[in-house]
């Protein structure tokens, strides 16, 4: 048996998410597991550093898997790649030590939220952004985001009805970057996320940068535990994975 | 009759180009006349600053049309957005000079072709970079790029069968920029373009990127004014239409 880690890009837009689902529904792990079988004749399992929700890209997904294959990594990159459809591929497949779980052995992932602000919508950021129309306050934006570096407990940006042992996790990083009236991108560093987590921050510092909230009031969104008091859910297409660090 | 002058973007993947045509191709031309039917109730004619093809996308087509009606430009930019399908938004309207015409009276286009150079194909990025595997020496793209500038006769880089008066068009501006292994970007400005021929240029230059042709040969590619001295025509979807210039 030789262990793989795989690096896969994909474009959300059509699929149900990263997970395998009950029912028909197209996702990435189902895509990639079935190339893997194609290419190997072997009904494989993979694991992915994490879900992705339905419509959220990946530029640096990470997942794992073990076969007894006699493709090397390159060959087996290339294989992989010559049956997976358009919307996804595999940027490197690397020999990993035996035991390697992409989900598990992760220390931490950064996530890209990219915001169009111009007064109409893009066609050409339809897929890649969310749109907000009125002008957004990137200082404020950028103010808020700094009273969530570090570690904290997340309950107020978990979805309602997760189940997690806990919500406490260290953000090591949480920049806005970009120009008001243009793009703006939002990077974040954790060591884990919650489900929803990216996108309530996100959808939390929107209202921030349109005045609705103030920055400081960050800290006792934060100390509310209550996904209530934090702001909506921004939409998936801005959400991007763009690495799993190990 | 006030005359309007419209900025449009769109995403050009399901477009047949922007030029209405017999059958019943999806056409941006004709999205944008079948959005202003529907908001002002006539059949109008709306001229762009010149087609672009299938695939091709643009960040600020120019388009003029003329008609009596009680909207402004504001009221007019909202109606038309309101109906536009999705891949199609109108970023600007303003009142143009009576007998403005789009395409008569444009002076300069930028034109942008996108290049992936990366190892694997990025889903990320298929609908709006042209992918180029092998790594492409960028110096030796903008040495052969300096050739092009200037009065020239653009024979070589028109699509064969193609009637225009004349070939020489004026390039004000010819850039490579970007890194091997990564995105790399060329920008095209004239005083007016040939079919297909900014597609010509880049499939040109992509071959001298590679080394299978020296830069300085694009003098005699100019020289021969024979469309089979050139490289091939890169793929439309690296295509897209930056501003045009009165």
């Amino acid at each position: 048996m030789t262990t793989f880690r795989l690096v896969l890009e994909y474009d959300g837009t059509h699929f149900a998410g990263w997970q395998v689902q009950a029912g028909a529904q197209r996702t990435v792990q189902g895509c990639v597991e079935a190339a893997l079988q194609r290419v190997t004749g072997q009904v494989l399992r993979v694991t992915g550093s994490g879900r992705t929700d339905a419509g959220v890209h990946a530029q640096g997904q990470v997942a794992s898997v073990a076969l007894d294959t006699d493709f090397d990594a390159d060959g087996l990159r290339r294989a992989l790649n010559g049956v997976l459809p358009p919307d996804v591929a595999v940027l490197e497949v690397a020999p990993a030590p035996a035991g390697f779980d992409a989900r598990r052995d992760a220390s931490s992932k950064l996530y890209a939220y990219s915001i169009w602000n111009g007064p109409q919508s893009s066609p050409l950021r339809a897929r890649t952004h969310c749109w907000v129309p009125p002008a957004l306050d990137i200082a404020a934006m950028a103010a808020a985001a700094r009273y969530c570096v570090g570690r904290h407990d997340f309950s107020s940006f978990q979805a309602a009805g997760s189940a997690t042992r806990t919500a406490v996790r260290s953000l090591s990083r949480f920049d806005v970057s970009g120009e008001s009236r243009g793009d703006i991108r939002i990077e974040v560093a954790a060591d884990g996320f919650l489900y929803h987590m990216v996108r309530s921050l996100a959808g939390t510092l929107i209202e921030v940068g349109r005045g609705r909230r103030a920055p400081d009031s960050m800290a006792a969104v934060l100390a509310a535990r209550d996904r209530r008091s934090a702001g909506p859910t921004a939409p998936a297409r801005g959400l991007a994975l763009v690495r799993v660090c190990y």
